[in-house]
């Protein structure tokens, strides 16, 4: 049973019946799909810090985006790439997916390696966001994950990707 | 105003104004924290294989659980461990936490890793879950990451925080 629909997230109630033969209620977020990237220029990269309204904080993240109904992921990754930092990438390398959390949510985010950057010519930032553009040296996300100044799940999973 | 609330997990409707002054609706959902462990024995570590029915699957993760109402999280840890493995940790160790999906959540998974292992007096699976567990050799964890047969985020977090 549907108990939300908003413009691209819905929830769904579902009745499940355990192994043991007990019926339990689970609900479902489906997010739809997103894509996360790691814009690399030689030994840096480039993070964002963002307002989320969820957690009413900001947060440092790799620039991400959910996925138009219909968009390829990497088309995706180019234009939230665009729109987030205002840079464009010659190549985006893709690095597999990830379920976000599996326990209630059926979220796959994708992830991409950018490389080639260079200054677009269709930026125009998304005033839906509140984001400030950030080098960081890529000697330092390790230490930045490991001392939690970076604490975003699909940005630490996108380092493992493209760094490990 | 809230649009769903089961015995954990509640889902919450907000009207926020952006910085360009538009008013939107954005969904929060608020499933209580979490708890992931990686337990360690040897060269080797543990691993579950469990069906997730919200991506109707099986996947492979580090045992995991949520925290109850008033629980400290290390807590949680110990009872999910022996839970979810029948294994008892003689240490925990605190790894941190994470934000699993911030764009639409504010859950924290708390991260630890479990030493001194040995079979649990306590144990009794959880008729809720259908659980495998795994052995895995640690040396084969930066590989599963990298091939896409650990996509579990809060796993590939872990995995980091533990091993970095």
């Amino acid at each position: 049973m549907e108990i939300y629909r908003g413009k691209r997230l819905s929830i769904e109630k579902r009745e499940i019946i355990l192994p043991s033969g007990t019926k339990k209620e689970r609900v479902v977020i489906h997010p739809g799909g997103a894509v996360a990237i790691l814009p690399v220029e030689g030994d840096d990269c480039y993070l964002i810090r963002q307002y989320r309204f969820a957690i009413a904080d900001y947060i440092l993240e790799a620039p991400a985006g959910t996925i138009d109904e219909g968009e390829e992921p990497i088309t995706t990754a180019h234009r939230e790439l665009i729109e987030e930092t205002g840079m464009e990438a010659g190549t985006l390398v893709p690095k597999g997916w990830i379920y976000s959390s599996p326990g209630y949510t059926d979220e796959r985010i994708w992830l991409y390696l950018a490389r080639d950057l260079s200054p677009s010519s269709a930026y125009a930032m998304d005033d839906d966001e509140i984001i400030e553009v950030i080098r960081v040296p890529i000697k330092d996300l390790w230490p930045m994950v490991a001392d939690g100044r970076i604490v975003d799940a699909k940005t630490i999973c996108l380092i493992c990707r493209c760094l490990q």
